[in-house]
């Protein structure tokens, strides 16, 4: 099947907003009602760290589920550049699916914060403590821990991601590659979510900050360049994860006569296998 | 294979019934058993918010088991519903699903009540504090913040349903499609309980209230109109979703060659995709 | 493929003795290690109950995993009882399978205890408290009560069991069976694991509780009569769970066309999925 | 396909390096941000003991995705040699797999070591406290209990993966075999972690040991041989589980008629099930 530019365009955007939807939703959750009593009708406890790291997960899977067969469901300019780099993805479709990831994430934002405003206005009316629901923020100061931290759960996640959608590698896997790729995103968050909030997704901390900050949020990490981390450090650790599994993995696969790998968007079956 | 209305009505319901069973079963767990001393024999502790989602994701998935084949396992109106429009399931069989579906979500809750019985009276001797184990409560005062919440949680589950279902957007997920509808029914826990406790389904909602209403509780919600936000929302929430699944998604599969959708019930593997 | 009577024996014997190493093994944990500090080397916190419901669904999925093929893992007199009293399973094999059952149970609690043992000692010095680690105890007072919890928890096992097993209901499900069933036992801890710790399973609590008394354990349940609610709840609620599962689903779907259920044993694919 | 010595090696290093980069991650999360405020933003909760357990699930399963095609993903001296001892991988390939897990582990838990290096000298400036995110410690003083603890750990490790990657005992199950894996490790994890860390895995558990005592940490098990129980047990364990597994359940199936079991490397799809 092929698509249109404008039905990859609204696929890529709908993912990513059913990402942050989640994303942000669980994080709200676990913030906004911390301090909440169990035992009064109607009321609930947040879950903690456990629920954040499987909720983010789920929020990967939800948005595969959505966007998978139509635009691949990147939903993240780190692996969009990442495929593109070591030729996976055509040059051509990564500026509108980086704009489309960027929209999606700002609406998804949005929706969470409408969502929870009347709570969110009883916890923190200033709006001066809860960035943090929305985008990532380091736990130590300076550029270089997050910086470091970032490629490192990116590299990761790339890598895994290449290694779970490719054929050769893979071959039994393919029919819960969604499932596995929300497995990476929960133990990346499980292992790596400390130093700088594994955003490990430009957009997905971009977007919503975006967001905050014209909402009205203050110390959304802009007043301080906290914002270019899980930015910059994302897109170079997406690509050089996908050069190492190249390297190491995807090339001896193929000289073992697996032939070729496929181009993403060639076929259904690929798109699943290639998702998130 | 065709099955007669009874005994879609009895599937539907006994399926119902397994939802509520184990959904406001895992709420009594955490809510009864909140303050008991894990260290001495026989007591248990209570697995707190983590395993209310988990709990209700799990009843989901074994509501599927039992109905799945037989009613396609709707266990929800508000999926009943948003099939009907979008025209996957005939109007004609509407009637006796959501009445299923109310029957069994009020024996379901009777016979929680039945199991912890005793607990119960020592924990609440006036059924005053705990109707909250059977239904939803909104977080915050107000009309809007939860219906808002039901709206986005419901039309969620529903486009999810039709991603996961579809399958021209899933080819390769069909066989763990209900496990697949677990996780979401988790992550809506996870991402959006906090509001209104993600109801998202009248019958789960309100024929628990009314067994809560028949057996002496009170502040069941009944004396305010707080019954009436978890049955509007999701209806609401549930068609919202399947338009935009369909416009989005659903549309553009189809005319990218895939063909029409199959229509509800007339092959057991679709039932098995479009369960809830 | 045929096993003889002494393979099947040796399966089920381990297959229970898993499910107990695990079972018994993750409650020894959230006891024992109830108040030890993470912050030093080479000391754990204990997970709490989330930890319990995860792990004895996994210790489930462990036996099906050791003796699926061969002895159908049944693990458990109540699957035994309810599936010979349906027709699924020769009388005459009902005997060494209760046997090897009690005896797997039986050895794994020991071996749970000697891997524990340094542990125990200091943690409950006469062996007056920790019985509870072995065996379920009741959370109110009296039969009922627990009787009833028991009942309902085991229906829901049964009939949640012949759900997945069946092809008929269950056609794409087969290859996760095993999963599936992990679930079902993960989902009865969290709704149903306060009145009566979840035995659902005559040899999983009969067998500890035997090994408690004879290891010198105190308050074990032998006193006052409590042993024999775990032991006479499963059974009934097994075949009711069956009974009502036969009448509303099984039945049904043998008349829309499907033919005949095969009696378990008779292949290996069967057996997989009429595990337990 | 087949593969060189060079591709396997550094297949199995750098599956090994990533298993300890998720797993020495979560741990380091949990131990390193034990006290941070939740509501604050860019700060985290940790997940307990909870997500220790999945952490180390995950890391096993992303292992496996990354090196169980080329290598077949043993990640473990353990499961090398018991594959070894029972004729299932070949005597001559054991020291470069060996090495290379080793290799992995040393640079894995460096890498994490540089990961949290900023927070890490904040939360233990002397490194006299923090081996145990590394490597494991008894909680009981001498030998014996940690050994017995790690000779059974590892027992059922190697057991299950041999129940697991059988195709006679699980022929349904194959393509979800890595996950299947992932669950044991969790399971063993939650059931018996208490004593000694479960490491059952040599290379997981030296290879960062030797790297905290290169690093300048104190306190790190080699002043007091705590280092060889985890090294000694698992390879003990190891043999014993595969023993008792071809004894009561692999020979029985091979004698029923299933054939002979492949020898791994066969072909990729063996290598798939037999992996960790």
């Amino acid at each position: 099947m092929t698509f249109t530019k404008a039905q990859e365009f609204m696929a890529e955007l709908l993912g990513t907003m059913v990402l942050l939807l989640f994303g942000c939703g669980v994080v709200a959750m676990v913030v906004l009602f911390a301090s909440t009593n169990p035992t009064i009708p109607g009321q609930v406890v947040n879950g903690g760290y456990t629920n954040i790291t499987l909720g983010w997960g789920f929020a990967v899977l939800m948005g595969i589920f959505i966007s998978g067969t139509i635009s691949g469901a990147h939903l993240n300019p780190a692996v969009t550049l990442a495929l593109a780099v070591t030729g996976r993805f055509p040059w051509a479709k990564v500026p509108h699916y980086v704009v489309a990831q960027m929209i999606g994430a700002f609406l998804g934002a949005a929706l969470v914060f409408a969502v929870y405003h009347a709570k969110w206005l009883g916890f923190d009316p200033g709006l001066e403590n809860t960035a943090g629901i929305f985008s990532t923020f380091p736990a130590v100061p300076g550029f270089w821990p997050g910086f470091l931290d970032q490629v490192v759960g990116t590299a990761l996640l790339v890598a895994l991601i290449l290694a779970i959608g490719d054929k050769l590698n893979n071959p039994l896997g393919a029919n819960w590659g969604a499932l596995a790729v929300a497995f990476v995103v929960m133990a990346i968050g499980m292992s790596f979510g400390g130093m700088h909030g594994y955003a490990i997704n430009p957009a997905r901390d971009l977007g919503p900050r975006l967001f905050a900050l014209a909402a009205g949020f203050r110390n959304t990490g802009f007043e301080n360049g906290v914002w270019l981390v899980p930015v910059i450090g994302p897109l170079v650790g997406g690509v050089l994860g996908a050069l190492i599994y190249d390297t190491f993995i995807g090339k001896p696969l193929v000289r073992a006569g697996g032939g070729a790998h496929g181009v993403q968007g060639a076929d259904p079956a690929y798109n699943v296998e290639h998702q998130s």
